[in-house]
């Protein structure tokens, strides 16, 4: 069927769960700056198997945001934290282009990089919430089109000073005195529109040689990042259909940029209600959705949207609204959403309080390992973002009872195949543009 | 003596120990970012019940560097690891206030403190080096004066983020859905000469507040920023007469910002060259001496200087060096043990490349004890950062032989009094600007 393709998975781990009231399940516990729930939950994605795990940012406390990530630990120190009490998993972060300095990102991630022995990924984003500018100095938020020129010039810095050391660049003899072999250190000497950065780098590369890219825009200049950049692309999707137009058009303009099919996983985000029967899966989502306060709709929606929607009620339909300078894809493919189902205000920002505008998926594990395998088959999906409803209930139902079930139709894996992230993900070593010099 | 007056110590680790040529000692290990070996020193110091471990940094890969430091982890992240490895040890960071934006590092830093449950400190620096501001994108690196300005609104702005949560925000209640306290989550609203923010911090706080302040700035304008805001003074002091005045001076300052002595501790670097005998001890800091590599000299000058001396032979006396706009106090008090010894130039490189102008004491465990008790005794300092010319040895021997003589002389803790790197050091808990609401 799939040629030696491999489904493959990613954790999103978020708070007490990504269902914005999932905190309240009877199940759940408080996931917000708990650092051992976070442990005991990557500790379960790797006994599973799972690619990665994968932490989101936030530079506001939003008022729109789910309560249990108003304060959280920051996600690159988490995760350099997380280096240590896991082994195999991938452990990817997101950090944006528009509030960091090029030179200190570079170092941070790399610096986890090696701290995790090659397990790193980026997720790069540009930050798209005006909130932000006011915690970093600045008036304005740069608009969408400038942030994506921003972005991609930044992450050609990044890359220049990922590949600012060869592989093996020790020579550490106690006789000669030589430390380093200086041939395989270099200068970037990068000088452009936004950035001029000498390196080289202080940070050697790790045995994965670049943590890997992944990128999460949906955009136009979204999706045309995705295709120059991008390792990953972690989308949110509804239908089946618009996944799979999605994702031929995204490989599509892989050749332009000279990369191949299978150089670029698409995973879209997948938020899985699971029972041991339907009925059982359908009142556990209907719970989940009666802890939501519809008292805190207006501010949800202005976050989404960047638009005040207080002027109407919320069991009218929902309204035209004008695109902001913010967030592009996901409005659109909320407001595509609205239009198809007929919601009203109050029915939407149920849809984002639960899964943001990801794919929920309420079933049995049979059902939702049928979802998992007819997107993967169906070029809609390389694998897919699991986004617990709560924690950790939420994902132990996914490990006990999905996990096997894709293995046993032989969809996933039931061991690592490698050390790093770019051997789980079967992505390349990048090329180092330096390197002339044959590794001894 | 000493009125219920502690000493408190640090452990400064740094690439394969503080002596440049320190990695060729027979028993050395290479330390350059090798993470299992920073953990065995992280883990022996709290053993051994020291307050804190320190972590330099640079943003550099200059060639006036060690070698074992042209390429290490980045020290927030090599931090966060090493949080999940130790248990009571405080958890100190080097960051620079000139290449970080404040609400960045307010976050990094206060994640590694929830992380560590209330262990982490961060050493504010300007950074002295023109070099850097290459890999910035700036044209010129600050001035020094306004260096300091920029200092000290940086410091302000990340201490009015740290204070945008309350104590015990956290309601978390499943019935009536009410999740954190809005009355303990403040905003900022910082407008001044460099930085605009407007908060709160998406990080709550640590059981210790803040973060403890480590100042280590010398100059007119450091020792000034020490007053207002250091808790812990890292310093570089070569005789007993210079500490006394710069203790004194320092503490002198104190009362112009309202804060008592002790909530000031003044550590200068300890650069320990141990032996069974004091025979033993010299002939050990002689061989590591003997591996300095000379052709380093004026790379090494011209690092520490910002001049070039290639005009004069390494066997001249050390001529005028006009004064560079990077480091102010560490030349001068290079320039003046050069004097007071009549130092050549290639002996000026050598005592630079042993210590980096830190006190070297070379001698056995009896006599380091004595040179600590003088210090701490005679009010020279209140302890000091230990750093070892090797590692692990280096590091091993001051552990074995001085640590016990200092406890059995009833100097130094036999173990922690507290969890928190405040209760180690004595220091108050600060007091949150906002607080009007009770502490549940």
């Amino acid at each position: 069927m799939s040629r030696g393709r491999k489904l493959k998975l990613g954790l999103f781990i978020q708070g007490a769960g990504h269902h914005v009231a999932g905190w309240r399940h009877p199940e759940a516990h408080s996931g917000s700056e708990n650092f051992d729930l976070i442990t005991q939950l990557a500790q379960k994605a790797e006994q599973a198997k799972l690619d990665m795990i994968f932490l989101a940012d936030g530079l506001t406390t939003s008022a729109g945001s789910p309560p249990s990530v108003v304060a959280r630990f920051e996600p690159i120190t988490l995760l350099a934290a997380l280096s240590t009490v896991t082994r195999r998993i991938g452990l990817a972060v997101t950090a944006s282009t528009t509030y960091y300095d090029p030179f200190n990102l570079a170092r941070l991630i790399a610096s986890v990089d090696k701290l995790s022995d090659g397990r790193a990924a980026w997720n790069v984003v540009t930050t798209s919430t005006h909130e932000a500018a006011l915690n970093f100095s600045a008036q304005d938020h740069l608009d969408h089109s400038l942030r994506y020129e921003r972005a991609a010039e930044f992450v050609e810095v990044v890359k220049g000073l990922w590949d600012s050391w060869e592989q093996e660049p020790y020579i550490v003899n106690k006789e000669t005195g030589e430390y380093i072999d200086k041939r395989k250190v270099h200068e970037l000497n990068h000088k452009g529109k936004y950035f001029s950065v000498k390196g080289p780098l202080n940070v050697s590369q790790s045995p994965q040689g670049h943590p890997v890219i992944i990128q999460a825009g949906s955009s136009g200049p979204g999706q045309e990042l995705a295709a120059q950049i991008g390792e990953v692309v972690f989308t949110a999707q509804q239908s089946y259909e618009d996944a799979q137009n999605f994702y031929s058009g995204l490989k599509g303009l892989l050749p332009k940029y000279g990369r191949p099919p299978e150089h670029v996983h698409i995973l879209p985000g997948l938020f899985p209600v699971i029972g041991a029967t339907e009925k059982e899966a359908r009142e556990k989502y209907e719970q989940l959705q009666s802890f939501i306060d519809d008292s805190r709709a207006y501010d949800t929606l202005e976050e989404r949207f960047e638009y005040d929607l207080r002027g109407y009620s919320l069991d009218d339909p929902v309204p035209d609204i004008p695109e902001s300078s913010g967030r592009k894809s996901r409005p659109q493919l909320l407001m595509k959403l609205a239009r198809d189902k007929g919601l009203t205000l109050r029915q939407l920002f149920r849809e984002v309080a639960g899964a943001r505008g990801h794919r929920i998926v309420v079933g049995t594990p049979i059902q939702l390992a049928d979802h998992i395998q007819k997107w993967f088959e169906g070029y809609a999906a390389d694998g897919f973002n699991i986004m617990p409803p709560y924690v950790p209930g939420g994902f132990d139902d996914f490990v006990e009872g999905v996990i096997p079930e894709l293995q046993n139709r032989g969809l996933f894996r039931t061991d690592y195949e490698g050390s790093t992230l770019r051997e789980h993900l079967g992505l390349p070593v990048p090329a180092n543009r330096h390197s002339t010099v044959p590794t001894s």
